[in-house]
């Protein structure tokens, strides 16, 4: 059996990419186990992908009202709605792990309307997909529904932006032909104690 | 911690229901080790679940050239498209089963152009899915390409025929807020070896 | 002049059948004075045509809060969004008589807003079109809304169920190109006095 | 029982008014032996009645490639894809005596893909349609597709301008609730000899 | 260089129209220094194009309780939403000028929501844009909105109207081909003083 | 008359941002003659402001295949897709300047199909608006199409990264209500000699 490619695109080798792509790599690599294909099938285009990584970091490690899941939940949310096979996959594993909840991705990528989420997580996700799929009909009502469920204006930047970021990534994923490494199906699935 | 409930409409208890309806979840409770929701959720209307049933038997446990891991992938597809949380996710887990495959379930709800299938299999799909989202716009066209991939005709009978079939059961679930056992999301997802 | 086919697929003669197919359709044709397509082209395949009566006599011929005329207009409101021929015609036809109203069926066939029907029913035709065309969107405040023009629970899941077993009917027809009866055109047509 | 209204506006009484006007009307109602009330709505505004009319005889009156059927094809077939009762009721009826056939219209009202019409035809309309819900993605591609079908520019012409007209048509009936006339309902549906 | 075709049809010369035509033709050129390409191409059909003048300065010309501006703003607006690029252009030249302001018409026709305009044109924007997308949608409670912001049912008429003859302007301007001048690109843009 | 303002969110000052970002302003507005808002708007975040402006150099000032009008095409196309008013005024003027053609733009952000372009770039911009909008249903056969018109595989990366990139950049605008300077409405639309 032949390995499945996970980039339409050339996948450079390790020892041929610049010095801090490779060293941000193995750093992944060490933290995660495995390097996530979304860092080889980028490396393509490595100042593409400093700015992409950048732009990553600036939106989903920030200090912030939002938790971490809840940034995952918006990024699984919004990419279910681009039918994104990598940001679905990969980010449902980093949204278990992180909600420490073996169900909710499956639940967020296909409708979150039925997900094991609060209220006030709904009402950020419905805004999320209005960003990801009619951002043109945003209106000040929107805002401020938000705003009634506590979110400040800087949450509700972190929101757009987040959703903003994943059309561009979601749309990436979908050009290159982007397959999720195996290791992300199972991860975070086994069931709370 | 609370169990979530896992239908809008009342549940009722084995012990309530028509003999041969507390058979047929007995039965299926001996065979998986657990009663799926469905099960229980549809019973709330005895007749109605007796059609639902025998036409899900007529359609999934038939013969045919459709392989059953097949007619779950359309049933995966489609429930996909229709943002149904719990065929997806039970359908999922019986497609990987079926399969024996991990991963196909989650590439097949969300994108079938990007999933580990056959050509073949994607021309099926692409019928289902025109077959679930625009029945009105199939010409003798879109016959004549399942053909072409050596589909039969009642082969295509079977894709229209499961495919409209999860409409029913999609609109259902969607309806009544059918929740997926917690058993399924994590069925079928131990790596071939 | 030839006579057009009824179906794509190949329609069993009378003789042909198992006897309890025969005999629902002989029992059809004494009643209504012709046989209704549906009838003849489903049969098929008997195990279907079997699971398809049953659903569709639970859903229309039992006891409930719906009149028969509103059940009808579900079917023909969503049939239309459906485009399908058959059940706009066929049902149509239905609709006319049960509603003693010769107009009614043409007016929701083409848009349930401007018909000769009451406001209640303007909203429960708005519910029946959500879980034909979005039912994943479906949400406790669309429950709440029937609840305020006075629809029971139970009368809720009739009108899911309804068009949820519509979605299956349309696309089926919509598949092998069911053609309504000559006779349901005219059907009911003549005015009221 | 009271007789329901034909417009959200006011209707102007015929001897109200300008003489042109009531002149058309009466030609009609001679003819048609009631008056549809599309002239009676309409006449709510003298000028826009007057170009109204003259721009409708200019289409459907003229000499042409397209049988005096087919440019009710197109209308019906347009203005089912817009929802339009009145239009799809009215001319449904002129169609069905144009054609002498009483089951076009509701087939091509509803899906023209199964109408009993011929190939060209359903080419027609397919571009039709495309004029009525696309027509930015109108290309050279399309016009030869219909050239290819026998279809001159100026028959081209005449379907695109046909749809023009019904798309500001459709859109005046919906927005006054344009009521259909009762006798448009069983015009034309006594079966071939 | 060559010029290229401004219609997709023969386009009349001056001296080959009828003497009405060619009166009304020249009377714009006193009036705009250059003839709109909409009275040439359309010409091809005298009848037509005697009507569609007709209809549009009946709209356009009238009394009333809407600016020319915001008649203009609805043609634009629309416009954009079906894509026309020769509306768009034409169009919005006429609204800078008749607004006197160079900005507002690429505003509207990419998005009114986000335009220099008032509250009260925006209401009257989100009903125009229904009435072009959506006809068949619309109930009591958008005239409601109308008027609640100062609009008669006149006025809403207008409203309508322009909407509906523009739906078939841009689909006349789409199937031809029209082309903008190059006027009309510069017009209005110099900024206020 | 008040200045309006750029964005929903507070707007730094030159003086209170961090050197490396008033600097690029700084650059920017030397060679400009003014600031466009969207640095001074993104600037509220000062590390998404240095990732954004790091992908858009990667992606538009890089050498390729693309010339740089064809790169600012897709930007146009793709945000009036999104009807992103900042990106279709701001980018319209870019393209203008770059084709040099003061027409082009507002036909590309309207509709490229009747736009004064080659067909190779009508291609081009079919491609990134199907990335734009249907990112997940791109096959082989729209690689293969690109390719037929001469594109190498990286041209579609770059075709496929900027309306990625833009996808982020229209979501932020309209998140933020980010408004065009007045000065590029005016920008490049002198007629070429």
């Amino acid at each position: 059996m032949t390995t499945p490619k996970i980039s339409r695109y050339p996948v450079p080798k390790l020892e041929e990419l610049p010095d801090d792509i490779r060293a941000r790599i193995l750093e992944v690599q060490e933290k995660a186990g495995f390097i996530p294909n979304v860092f080889l099938t980028l490396a393509h285009r490595p100042d593409e992908f400093r700015a992409f990584f950048a732009y990553h970091d600036a939106l989903m490690l920030k200090e912030g009202g939002l938790t971490k899941a809840e940034r995952e939940m918006i990024v699984v949310a919004t990419s279910g709605a681009n039918d994104c096979v990598y940001c679905v996959v990969a980010h449902g594993a980093i949204l278990r792990v992180y909600a420490k909840d073996p169900l909710v991705a499956d639940q967020v990528a296909t409708n979150y309307r039925k997900a094991d989420i609060t209220p006030r997580q709904k009402v950020m996700l419905e805004f999320a997909l209005k960003v990801a799929l009619h951002s043109a009909e945003l209106v000040d009502a929107d805002f401020d529904k938000l705003r009634a469920h506590g979110f400040s204006d800087e949450d509700i930047w972190d929101i757009g932006a987040i959703t903003a970021f994943f059309a561009l990534s979601n749309r990436m994923a979908n050009l290159i032909t982007m397959r999720p490494n195996d290791e992300f199906y199972l991860l975070g699935r086994m069931p709370k104690k």
